[in-house]
């Protein structure tokens, strides 16, 4: 196979995540050597003086308002897809019908059947799929992961995830998008639950079966255009684990919770050790070594050269953000395309994960514990 | 009535719990005003030249090995149960019957019958009756209780509560008598969990229903006179929690989280703020108040005269220690005993914080939500 | 020598520190095995009426209001010295004169030609002297000193101590005797900066010179009795330290912190590892080794059994208290004057601390560099 | 004036700063409203072959290896200087003798002749110039400034600052140019204390005087070609300050300090609240407000989007990393050439910087107080 030199890429949707995913395309090769030059080829929207707006200031080359044209035409490589939950199927599978490499953000889709029927898709034509949870390339997650994988923890009895926010508290705020269930599918437990729920996949294995507990704390909220209307999705989600391993954790997702702006915070314990992170210290992580009596948690700044990702920044102790873990993501997927390798997390993560949201509502409208 | 001046304090055990309580007794009237004196009268146990030394060390007048005819002694005023739960039924009904007043360690009992029936014994002859759930004497915790009742939280959303420890973590350790059903009725979950469930009753309210997971990861230990024998409790307990006021929380408590030591952690989330508290950290109180932008959790030195119980001990940033939430239990017990009141956590307490834990034993037998 | 089974103790003063180490008395013999018993014997005081309050309250057979009738009774073995600085060397000298052992308050004294003469008089009579540098024997400081003992830090480059406080800030504050140089000889400079020096040369070892700075933010007060008068003591003393071993460092103690209540707090750097401690957090200890890419500083929770004085408290977890290291300090005092030897901080460390606190004073007015 | 539609930028150096500065550039315009566009024009170094690859992958159109040419081109607007200390003062005066604006890594010289120099060149023709102390535009700095400046603490009484590092404790680690006063001007002083007392200056203002303290701790070190050769700069650089205010302080600048990796904290005292912040925890600012017994230091997370620079970026609790306290600087320069305005810190803050490092080096070698 001929090797591209370049990898041209669109991009539907600009807002806060389209912001993200348009500076990893463009800051990864200025740090990483790249097998392939991105190309911020077209960013698409459905509002093209905004579109117009968002290309120049996001540094892409042309804008749409017709993603469906974009996603077909034959010089785009990837369709980076950061629209809301409720449109990422169609988008998908056009791109997979075009034979494109897709980049999703996260959750894939706002019901299991619609992220079957993406994974089906792609699978369909053998394409690069990849889900955009990015917290998993947060440098003091993936040394997280290092640290399990070399058994350092011993068995894993406990993951103990919260991704607590505080945004929606005051019950004046509006009834945004993200609260009503026809764009956002859920609530907190598509949006920030469904972040520890991958990391737990991803640090402690498959989830075999769950406990949830969904709740709406104000059923009811201001309408962006005036009046009042109706909040059908869960203020906070929370559910007991069981793991494959044989390990139990617990994991919550909330937007009550004042003080906590981006607390997603997990812990876990094993027979030999355990480990703690949280995003708002991103880097971070905390570790405990049984060692004798000297023993202690200890704050590892995740900014070692020999760190997952560190030695294309800065020396240590010179911190990275949030904005990083897209582009570490970015990374990775350009070096699959390139390869001609799969990436995780990919279509069928996301479907994993869709499945534990699945369960977690099942579970809380039946009371009683589901498979995931 | 004539107030007495003194109150002869009968303890029966002088273990962990023993050395505890006696130190309470001791102590209370040197740092405290207090309408009757303490006395340490007499200190029981089953073996009698190690309850002579515990007498002469601890600080008792006499020893005894014949618990049955202390209690019944008329110079005696309380009987202070310290011993392992199998025997609290026991000794709490031959002193109600004898018509003293009843300090108790915690849990009430091994099983919520018989709690029900120690509770019975006290009420029929209208005694002053207490569990020692002392960790609600913490001078941060009481300050906790505080700003909720003053409304500083609004209302509540969340209780997360974690009570987790590493002393069972590694397989070679024996199978004492905290591992026993027979002697200690539960593991983690009556010995530790059950001091969350008390502090989120405390402080946010009764629970209504709950989801439990119990686990057991070592089946089987060393006994301490050779051979190995089965491990018949939990050694984690995990549950998720409605209450009465709509709140929702999680409680876990485990022996299996290495590097946590005698971490008793609990963070409440209201409608205006946040609070956190960790035992491992006494004598702070994490506080957080919506107040604009330069909002954020703040470390309140639970150490001010005007907190509770601190005037009477140092200045502020002068700490106290585990010890002392025992001495403030005690100085409690012995005002509501010469005012003629009633002190909480009572039996009723007991009775109540035991019906959460045997629904949490159902929960996780049946699978299923049961009520508390 | 034939062995006294109990040891008399006559206290001077009965205030904050009188109550700090009646309490030492009473409770160092009920949680360790002591070889000789001590007793309370008589606490002076210049009030009769309060000194008898004080007998009653802290558990002193006597009370008196002649210090000198009681330090030279046949029967008192030790006298502890709780009264403010400018007593000291009085009751100190007819201390020794009467052979008595001697405990007393740090600074040893308001001047260094007082601590001096104090010296002097102990050491004529080779009477057993300590001076009660409590902080010395927090468990988490004693573990700090055996890990530099033991080369874990290896050669020691910096010291960095501060003490802090927050309690005359405010200029409406009174004139208390604290802050009169007659009474207590110095401000900030001998009341706190003295304990981080005390640690400095406990822990790096002797101060060769040093450059001072002394100042007085507000320079006059209220008077309690009303009217206005002058501070004549130090607000705040700072100071770079040169070391004997090549080891440099910086000392500061204030009153004028806000938040910081009692932040005795110190790190130290050595060329394989470093340290820090924090007095509001005196259960903790900072450790850092360097190990390879995941060091970190690890928060080490001086409650371990094998930690200096914690096997005769309580299980991992369970936390101490200021009031504990008075114990501490009682406890080695007891063992050494049963044993016939000597222990530290001893009067000539008293000294030594003077001559640091000396050379300050002296920088602070030459603008130079002074030999400590 | 005509205002210009872009800016071009002549960088000189590529090394670590270079890649810092040419992010920014990149960088600036992609999140903020700029007035002008910023164009990487040139980027210089000395090796030919490095250049160009600097060039490709830091974004600039051209390279060059003679930077003398390409400050005097007309198309050039501003000379970004990012080489050692060393090169500063013939680079600066020759982009001034071209009339461009100048922005200036810090130390702004090796010496304060020649800072004294460079600000004279730049004022002699009215320029822009600027030194990238980059850490006052990290947000939770500015919003102490903010703080502060509202009078939110009070008069000051206090700063503490401390910037410590690891990197050359070890013996082994060879004597790199950093090492070297004729490539550095100085050590420790020079590189991360300066940073703390550019900070003293822009939070709590003029330094009149300083008592300083320098140290080598190993004075020969391996040579990287070989041999060893002698380390002529410090290791360790302390100082005690006074302030014009009437505050008082101490600074501290280290590479001996295992696990501090870049540790760039101070505090500050005010009559009515304190406030502290460390580098590597640069999302946050502690703030302590007297406000009665429920006050406490407060960890605001400095990502609201009311703090400066944030609105930006991302959502509350998406945390900024090192990178972004340069695009900030750049944000503001760009806006001041614009506008036609000036921006501190500028070179006569610099000459100001250079003046106190100049008095500790007096101070140190005459052992007194020197005028800063």
């Amino acid at each position: 196979m001929k090797r591209k030199a370049e990898i041209r890429v669109a991009q539907i949707g600009y807002q806060f995540m389209g912001r993200a995913h348009a500076n990893a395309w463009r800051q990864a090769g200025r740090f990483f050597e790249l097998p392939v030059r991105p190309v911020l080829q077209v960013v698409c929207g459905r509002n093209g003086g905004a579109a117009e707006e968002a290309a120049e200031r996001l540094g892409f080359a042309e804008h749409s308002s017709a993603w469906q044209e974009v996603v077909a035409r034959p010089d785009i490589d990837v369709v980076d897809i950061c629209t809301p939950g409720d449109s990422h199927r169609e988008i998908a599978l056009a791109a997979a019908a075009a034979g494109k490499a897709i980049l999703c953000e996260k959750p894939l889709a706002n019901t299991l059947a619609e992220a079957e029927e993406m994974l089906a898709g792609v699978r369909a034509r053998d394409l690069l799929d990849m889900v955009c949870h990015n917290y998993r390339r947060a440098p003091a997650v993936l040394l997280a992961k290092r640290l399990i994988d070399e058994g350092r923890l011993g068995r894993i009895h406990h993951f103990r995830g919260t991704y607590l926010q505080d945004w929606i508290v005051d019950p004046a705020f509006p009834r945004v998008w993200r609260l009503e269930r026809a764009r956002a599918g859920s609530g907190a437990l598509g949006d920030i639950a469904s972040h520890s729920i991958d990391l737990a996949r991803f640090l402690v294995g498959e989830i075999r079966e769950v406990s949830g507990l969904l709740e709406t704390f104000v059923a009811e909220r201001p309408l962006e255009g005036g009046g009042r209307g109706p909040v059908d999705v869960d203020d906070a989600a929370l559910a007991l684990l069981r793991f494959e391993s044989g390990a139990v954790g617990t994991v919550e997702g909330s937007r009550f919770a004042p003080g906590r702006k981006n607390y997603n915070r997990f812990e876990i314990n094993g027979s030999r050790g355990s480990l703690a992170f949280d995003l708002e210290r991103m880097n971070e992580l905390e570790l405990y070594e049984e060692s004798g009596p000297e023993s202690g948690f200890r704050t590892i700044l995740a900014t070692d050269p020999s760190h997952p990702f560190v030695d294309a920044w800065w020396p240590p102790g010179h911190v990275l953000g949030y904005e990083h873990t897209f582009i570490h993501t970015v990374v990775d997927f350009v070096r699959a395309f390139a390869a001609g390798e799969r990436v995780r997390p990919d279509f069928e993560d996301g479907v994993r994960n869709q499945r534990v949201l699945d369960a977690i509502e099942r579970s809380s409208a039946r009371r009683a514990w589901q498979p995931a």
